[in-house]
């Protein structure tokens, strides 16, 4: 595994760039202005800890690649190889809101503001930010919006991401394995994901050594963990300090960030023999998210993908457990556009990654949801997880 | 520590709604949107974690508390005493926009679109998340604010708020020990930071029990960890898999969550004896916070703390070694408004809690911060955290 690269190459962001000039070109702008922090990462590689300090990327029509950052960043943004102009402002809320050295860079660029797209309104309200959008800068009546051009350049994952999320797979296999050999009844979710994520941090490190870079702050790199109990029945439940007994429904997740990119892995587990009532949601799920991962082949609608698992639950008079939809994209962030989901009409292209996990949610029983992560091919599709599906791999000896 | 109450009272948070509810009898507004996920939590005590799909609070002037929610979360929301109706809506994207529900949820409280004020524009954009403005969503020009109101009604704790606050700082404290005692040279931040996280929170469940509920999704209930080495000039660095060596400038961090609220503790430390280089800034970072802390005065404005910071700065050649402000307000969030800037000129107010952690950045050298949590109070401030602040203590034997 170590002689694949772990990182994004330039060549690749420069891909990325070359296909965003190419839009603003198409839609006859000067520029784009970008406030999201995934989205600055993804097409410069400039990964920072996003705080009420606003940061936004600016890029020309004519080859101009600019930011806007604190001075707590400017050493940081100052040797990006693709960045030609900074601009820092001193601090927020400071005497100068950061929006107008915003509008510097932009005119700094000769950018109309009349000829300026965004990802988004403004700057997100993270923590205690607020500020004019974007708009309201300029004094205009609305800014184009590009969010739907980029969730989809951001779709479709190039060779150089799936190798990473292979990567990825490989230590979310490997940390699951650890986390399913370190639950035992009495003990808690917490102190156990805590303890398996930490074991798998440490045999990644212990074979990429300092190659590897976290770009997330406070976030570990191998992120373990499960709910447990008759809370499983939420599919998005909070931690709790409840004890893991015989007879508990368990849903694991797994992840294991590379360059940013990570593969989603979730099983659910028994522990002790499930019963009959456990076996048959168990057995239905299973077969669900079969139907859901035979039916991404290119050129199909996600809606179309959705409609079959949904399809197979009302066949079954299953719905009243159902929650949510078969999936999402996934890369960057833990969900992405487009969805498997009945209102989402996108089609489905080559290179496209996505999560599927149809769910069944039984108030008082618990959840059942395996997730894999799936690549839409030329001629189909490729199952990247590969940790065990079979109930006999899941059960936990209490 | 186990007898104080480890959740917020339902007491407080009626207090809470009834302080919108009059500020929205003084504006002449029918009702308040929040879309942000904290504050939702803050007033109606409903914790869930944020994904694309979007979720909404409506307050009615009338003592109306009504939520849009998806599918997923319905179950969570149905059981909140604080909650007097639910809209659900099936999915995102789904088949018909979640925006939609949320005028349902509005027109079924009576509330007129021209007298709703909103903390947000909307939304946030999270993950693959897009959608309408509330302004959009009812073709209005603009939708009052009421983040201001908002921002100032949270900058204010409660005695139980301050409570909590205490019992974070005594976690925190313990959790640091853990750590401190746990940094050893050729080993990783990552590693030691994972480990020292995880015993400090076997160590308070061990104490508190099943009693303790996490808040956060994925988010450990005791972080701590650090940064070490040169990257340390950098406020603000992300995660290295680089092994601590002699000589080594480190800063850290450590945060326990307590009903959601979190004190803020950081320390520098070096690894090996200090050089006169490091002492030299090192005394001056602890000049500058003890003067931050001394100007923490009930009636005083935030921008004349930090001017009393800055001044020191200036008076002794250090500007070109900041990079950030004083402090900000916190409590929920990492960072809440307002802040120790010298463009903030609000006013110090009893139950005000802000971080204080002046700190010097040097290229080459490294990062020299403290941060402690610094109630204000009726007759000048308390500072909540108490772990040793001095070079004796802060020195790790190589």
């Amino acid at each position: 595994m170590t002689t694949t690269p772990i990182e994004i190459s330039l060549q690749e962001r420069q891909n990325r760039l070359t296909a965003v000039r190419e839009w603003l070109q198409r839609e006859e702008l000067d520029g784009l202005c970008i406030f999201n922090q995934v989205m600055i990462a993804y097409l410069v590689g400039y990964h920072f800890q996003q705080t009420e300090r606003p940061v936004a990327l600016v890029i020309g029509a004519l080859g101009q690649q600019g930011m806007m950052v604190p001075n707590l960043e400017g050493d940081h943004v100052r040797d990006l190889p693709l960045i030609n102009e900074v601009v820092v402002y001193p601090e927020y809320p400071g005497l100068r809101h950061p929006m107008h050295f915003l509008a510097d860079l932009i005119a700094c660029f000769g950018i109309s503001p009349t000829k300026l797209a965004a990802d988004q309104v403004g700057y997100p309200p993270v923590w205690g930010y607020r500020g004019p959008t974007l708009a309201e800068l300029f004094d205009l009546p609305r800014v184009p919006s590009a969010a739907d051009f980029l969730a989809g350049l951001r779709s479709r994952k190039s060779t150089e991401i799936v190798a990473l999320l292979r990567q990825s797979a490989y230590w979310g296999n490997l940390a699951h394995e650890i986390l399913q050999r370190s639950i035992v009844t009495g003990r808690t979710e917490i102190e156990i994901g805590q303890e398996a994520s930490h074991a798998a941090t440490a045999a990644m490190f212990a074979q990429l050594g300092s190659a590897y870079r976290n770009h997330d702050w406070g976030v570990t790199p191998i992120h373990v963990g499960f709910k447990a109990g008759p809370e499983t029945a939420f599919p998005h439940p909070l931690g709790t300090s409840r004890p893991i007994q015989e007879g508990d429904l368990i849903v694991t997740w797994s992840t294991a960030k590379m360059a940013g990119y990570h593969a989603e892995l979730e099983r659910t587990l028994i522990v002790g023999e499930a019963d009959d009532e456990q076996r048959f949601y168990f057995d239905h799920m299973c077969r669900a998210q079969e139907i859901g991962i035979a039916a991404i082949q290119p050129g199909r609608r996600c809606a179309d993908v959705d409609q079959a698992v949904y399809d197979y639950w009302a066949a079954n008079d299953l719905l009243p457990y159902v929650r949510h939809h078969t999936g999402h994209a996934l890369g960057m962030e833990i969900h992405e556009a487009p969805f498997l989901d009945r209102g989402d009409e996108t089609i489905l292209a080559p290179g496209m990654v996505f999560s599927v996990e149809p769910g069944l949610y039984v108030p008082g029983i618990g959840g059942f949801r395996h997730s894999d992560t799936v690549l839409v091919t030329e001629d189909g599709n490729e199952v990247l997880t590969y940790y065990p599906r079979e109930l006999g791999h899941l059960t936990i000896q209490p």
